[in-house]
């Protein structure tokens, strides 16, 4: 018998989620069945989307998330002991997964992405779910050409880093927005044309001042004003790809107000998208693969804010919730 | 030698445009040269554009705008004497159009369509620009499906009344908003599913009434907080054809904040999309055939408000931009 520690959610958060809306629950797992695997934990994601998605599950719910794992026991063929797969199980230390379950949350069981000798944290980064949320999100609805001015906004998270990286590699000139003069001065150092850090910054004049000929394609993690004022000063046929809106998932029942975006896409006629990764699931392969070789050719550089021990994955959410992190926050187990 | 009148634009305009910000200029018409016609003007068109592009010209000049008018003299065989022709030469009584301009303002001028007997009116309504806006920026941005729900703002305007019924001719439920008692029950004569008074309904809770299902597609024509109401209760992968944005024209350099988009946006993988009407004006014709078409057979209604005289104009643009038109504005000249 295998004991295992799990994240349970025990209440629907209010505003920042706090430690004891959890509860860390020890059990014995049950003996495998066919069809299952059980996976020891380790590495465990992060993501902004735990904190929107809380509303939508009746609590008491297990934390769902990525997690990289290493297959320890097996009745499934296709996944035998030693196979490293990525997961949905989320926050815990040891997971039975029934790789027949393909109707429950998305994500289901894969195996990891071959990634040619770089860290298996990757596999919940830049070549997982961020990972391809970048890719997709901002190729297919941006649709960027060489010589354009892209901005980004949340620039130094998991996905607006790569999403700058990635406008780099297809010779845009790129702007990034971000929450600190370390996040600024970082971006810089990985490519970006510009940082500004939107805290300090008089934005719509910075904004002018590093996108003199305008704004043609806008990656949007955070909603609210800074992108009114982004949006407000694109050029004709302008493409916005919104990917998330971190600055409103605290408090979701009571959203913020923003200067209104409809004279600038009437007059600019620009197209303004959400997207969520699951549309182009069947084509995530592609995308990890050209990830891949862009990080060995060092044309992506992808980064890790790595906490360690189980215990402290609360707090490393938390963390990033609130703009810690540079890159991906990653839990190692 | 005729005689002919114009009004000239002053003042860029504070608010709603004043009748001090015009100026009626009367003067002599030169002889025609080789490739002018001479117009007398007919009917003259006044829309919510006019108010929107004031900031963007110089003062003085001569207001813009699209007319239906008969050639009395021509030095240009493609336009004979009696010939009905549609320009984009304003508010004047008569005409010299050098038909050689093309690179002139968008529309230049075109023979009236046939209109098979219908009011030549409508060559500056639903046979005109309006129309045309109706039928592409509805049916190539929103591509509505049979059975689904749309929603119409500024629906007894010009476009929007048309909009509307467009939508029922494709099979969909439609929900208008507009400004009055009279307007929601002229609407709901013309076919509309359902009309609110956005000035005294709460607005969620009477859509949520009026779509149990949801809303697929949003024709905007107002922005502001009602668009985002809206747009908060639209279903997964909803389009939003954003073709105006008439409640802020009055104040553009200081738009009003309304909740913000972005969580709808990527939770419900949202397109917004805004346009101007230019974009399809090589397939005009078709739209003009379509929309005779469904005239004729009495599935499209077209309504107008006309006022009489060219002393007129102004209260009638005015008018318009307070909403006291149902359908076409238009003057008789």
């Amino acid at each position: 018998m295998v004991k295992a520690r799990k994240y349970v959610v025990k209440n629907n958060f209010q505003g920042l989620p706090k430690r004891e809306d959890y509860e860390i629950v020890e059990y014995e797992l049950p003996a495998l069945k066919n069809g299952e695997i059980l996976v020891k934990v380790e590495w465990v994601s992060v993501d902004p989307y735990m904190r929107a998605y809380n509303a939508r599950y009746p609590v008491p719910y297990d934390q769902f998330g990525y997690q990289v794992g290493l297959v320890e026991d097996s009745k499934d063929p296709r996944f035998p002991v030693g196979t490293r797969v990525v997961s949905h199980k989320g926050w815990c230390d040891y997971a039975v997964i029934d790789t027949n379950d393909t109707k429950s949350d998305a994500g289901k069981v894969y195996k990891l992405p071959n990634l040619k000798g770089l860290s298996n944290s990757l596999g919940v980064g830049a070549v997982g779910m961020p990972g391809a949320t970048a890719y997709f999100g901002f190729l297919e609805i941006c649709k960027p050409k060489a010589g354009e001015t892209v901005v980004v906004s949340g620039a130094a998270g998991a996905v607006g880093s790569l999403v700058g990286q990635i406008a780099k590699i297809k010779g845009c000139k790129v702007i990034g927005f971000a929450g600190s003069d370390d996040k600024v001065k970082w971006l810089e150092e990985i490519g970006f044309d510009k940082a500004i850090n939107y805290k300090t910054a008089d934005l719509a004049g910075a904004l002018k001042a590093a996108a003199p000929k305008g704004v043609d394609c806008y990656f949007d993690n955070v909603g609210g004003e800074l992108s009114s004022t982004i949006i407000n000063q694109m050029n004709d046929n302008g493409r916005v790809s919104v990917c998330g809106a971190i600055g409103s998932y605290n408090d979701m029942g009571n959203l913020p107000k923003a200067t209104i975006l409809q004279p600038a896409l009437v007059f600019h006629q620009l197209k303004i998208e959400g997207f969520l990764v699951w549309r182009w699931l069947d084509r995530q392969p592609e995308a990890f693969a050209e990830i891949v070789k862009w990080i060995h050719s060092g044309q992506l550089k992808p980064r890790e804010t790595i906490t360690e021990g189980f215990e402290n994955i609360f707090d490393a959410f938390v963390g990033m919730l609130q703009g810690e992190n540079s890159g991906k926050a990653v839990i190692k187990l």
